[in-house]
């Protein structure tokens, strides 16, 4: 089935796969035993690009899955609403 | 020259190499098209194993290279810190 | 005009007089020299509540305004979607 | 005893006060039944002032208390820093 991220799924594998590259390259760095400092710069870059890519995903399923069970209706739209809110919190607190 | 993490090479790198194994799950997951809330908490799994590392990172930042600026004196401790500062603000902020 | 968070008006107000408690607690221990770790600590606590507040003013913004304005469709939906991925991310990123 | 926090002591206040005040202004905005996303938008600026409080206090605490313990030296050096790092986490994690 079609997912919120589904008109996007090429741009999340890129910044996905860039991220991945991100992560070898610091295992590099470690292995290169380079400066902590600058093994941290490119940790937090690394975690700013993650929280990009879940806010991304995130504005997605709201657009699409919840706004789609809400129109729908019922229950469903009530349990879509309380997983978001139970997802953002998640988020934030990681 | 060995680095404030040099005790725990092995550790941080076997905690790079499961996250970077997590990303490459997050990929397969948008590849199969599995439902955006749990490919979010994937996310928010590695986002808080990068924090994770980072943060084992900076207290050996700080218990070694730091702590050694600090003994040796002069202007190179202050910049020391100032520099440890400035990541933690990043960090935070990520 | 009642407000998403018009059911838990009292609850939320209880929570704000206790955080704003929490920050005039911390200009006491500031003013009276208390030891930086145990001052951080409040500001970590208070800087916790907030983010909690946000999660909840955040929740029920969505299980009332947006999706009113979901069920109700046309333009508006999609925009109260945007507005709530705005504040979500600037949440993230607080 | 001065804290690492001594010479901004006055400043410190001033952020704190107005940390204070956002949190009174946004009680009220729940009085007047402001909408939800002003609000949120209130809370996100009040979070993010906080953490700049506590990031001048740990930058504050790192030039002053932990560099004396660790010139000091002894076991007060060892304890100052992983203190620091503990609450360097905490804030992270906030």
């Amino acid at each position: 089935m079609k997912q919120g991220y589904g008109d996007h799924k090429d741009a999340v594998q890129k910044r996905l796969r860039r991220i991945e590259g991100q992560v070898r390259g610091i295992q590099r760095m470690v292995d290169e035993d380079r400066y902590c400092i600058e093994i941290l710069e490119q940790v937090s870059a690394a975690s700013r690009a993650l929280r990009a890519v879940a806010l991304e995903l995130l504005e997605d399923h709201m657009a699409h899955c919840v706004a789609e069970a809400v129109r729908d209706g019922g229950e469903e739209a009530s349990a879509k609403l309380d997983e978001a809110a139970a997802a953002i919190a998640r988020l934030v607190r990681s």
